[in-house]
């Protein structure tokens, strides 16, 4: 156990994968009751919710869906929906390429995608059932592959913003899906360091990592045949998880349909215990996986990142880069273990 | 004049100095007036505020106070208080050094100092009169020079957060400043940037920089003798602001007592305009300037970087390091010039 003394210290601690450090320390008693960002469902104006069966027509045409067989695309029986961005941060189509500033600047080239997790706007992936969350990761994989495809995209990255606070600027529960014209720093860094691992130890890093955990299981939220939950050891943010795939796989494009089956048990359980643990905070989570610029990335290790947001960012995080944490992960990993249903 | 096709495109900026790009997209048809986070000062429990004057036993002892001659240290007729923070990110003692774990961390070893402004509890920056400013920024000054004097200390970080949303956890006005043991990412990007640019080209990055801006004028807020505020060409934030002294001086320690009275009158200018363009926004501000470690970094060039708090971040902007800015800093600059005392 800690002492008292030691407990109360801030201490920095070095994510192996990176290399970047994180300030751990202990802003007063915090404890998981002293959180209380509430991200409340508002049920009542559904007619202009832009994502809500019916109101099809308010979206750009569909890319994909799940629907019944023989439902025309862009009709309101849909299961997942997946449509452009109405307001892209990357695009598809050739552009201007002005030359009016000194400064460096390109054409944002890529894909914007939103993915529509079911037809109920207050159902996110804590709450739906688990087989609507299969359907989701199930529909990620095709649009990842997809995306993959399109030689304008290096890199693929999926997210969730739930609620307000988490940046999310509609309510009905959505993922977005990003084709990213290069690879993103913190994936550069990422790479970087499992590179790094696998020429000088020959493994990599994040198998090891994992067998570590295993070792010292107190930063362990949840396990199970495929995938292990863990506090990451350097957090950024107060209970922080990353979910890792037990098999070594470089992309989210190789989760086999099974492994997808168990993902969607273990994604909705840590999620769940977030919602039980914090009253439905707002949350975030992205997926972390190979570029797709067709270079080898076999030393990378695919994974999802998950943070509630209890707390904001500050002029320190944001002018330094470099976080403050203010809950351990081994007491973050406790309490979230603690969250199991009774 | 852009065209309105162009005006919607997203398009990437790199920052010349890091190096970091930033995607600039318009989410929807984003007006100042759309933005509407407000920070608003409660007065009403002042007697359990720890920075209110009388309340001096709530917080640790005073390291430095401007007061009347003959008045004691922690009595309450001081005009500007620096204290210990209580729930320090960095330490000054000697502390435990655990290997519990089997991953790396060290002792967050240095100092976290709180810097009182002023015995009013709601009178920021921005409504401080301006003799009270120039009062606030000799103690940076003055702390800033002291805090990189300490062996331990590598990097003096001074903030501000204003308003719960931009990460204060207290309301009366106040900045922190961090005496870090190491340079920050951000700072090192920075150091890179500048340094390479003067080796290969044989000047500041930064003058470089002020005479663009000069010569293209649109991205200018404001310009005094000795500085210049601009909304940077690859902004990560809307209405994202920086301060440059015009005078190259690689260290905010170097302000000479005239800069100091001039950037009072800057630094307050550029805060009510974000107060009057978005009633009272929660925002931030920090300074950038060269490390206190002994290096030479003469090809540096300190600064201050302020953003007022309108948007959050995503999971996008956490899983990538990476901004997406809703603002051109072309509108930025133009709407922020426009905010002038009628």
């Amino acid at each position: 156990m800690l002492g008292m003394r030691e407990e109360k210290m801030p201490e920095l601690r070095q994510d192996i994968i990176t290399g970047n450090w994180v300030v751990i320390a202990k802003e007063r008693a915090m404890r998981p009751s002293d959180f209380s960002v509430q991200s409340v469902c508002a049920t009542e104006d559904l007619q202009n919710c832009p994502f809500c069966p019916g109101n099809e027509p308010m979206t750009p045409l569909e890319l994909y869906a799940v629907r019944p067989k023989g439902s025309p695309p862009n009709s309101s029986d849909w299961e997942v929906r997946v449509i452009p961005n109405k307001y892209p941060a990357f695009i598809e189509s050739e552009m201007f390429s002005s030359s009016k500033y000194n400064l460096p600047k390109r054409d944002s080239r890529g894909l914007h995608e939103v993915i529509l997790h079911s037809p109920e706007h207050c159902l996110d992936i804590a709450t739906l059932p688990r087989e609507k969350v299969e359907l989701v990761l199930r529909v990620y994989r095709i649009r990842y592959y997809s995306a993959g495809l399109d030689p304008e995209v290096k890199y693929v990255h999926i997210i969730v913003n739930h609620g307000m606070e988490s940046g999310a600027s509609l309510e009905h529960s959505h993922s977005q899906l990003f084709g990213m014209p290069f690879v993103p720093p913190l994936v550069q860094q990422e790479l970087a360091g499992s590179s790094w691992h696998m020429k000088s130890r020959g493994n990599c890093i994040f198998c090891d990592l994992i067998s570590l955990e295993m070792e010292e299981k107190e930063r362990i939220v949840l396990q199970s045949d495929s995938f292990l939950a863990i506090a990451p050891f350097a957090s950024r943010f107060p209970f922080e998880v990353w979910i890792l795939p037990r098999i070594h796989r470089e992309s989210f494009a190789d989760a086999t349909d099974e492994e997808l089956e168990e993902l969607s048990s273990v994604l909705k359980e840590v999620l769940r215990r977030y919602s039980e643990g914090f009253k439905n905070p707002p949350y975030n989570y992205f997926i972390h996986s190979a570029p797709t610029d067709g270079s080898d990335n076999s030393y990378y290790h695919w994974h999802i990142e998950l943070f509630p947001r209890l707390t904001r960012l500050g002029a320190f995080e944001l002018g330094t880069q470099m976080m403050i944490n203010t809950t351990t992960p081994e007491v973050a990993a406790s309490y979230l273990r603690g969250q199991v249903l009774q």
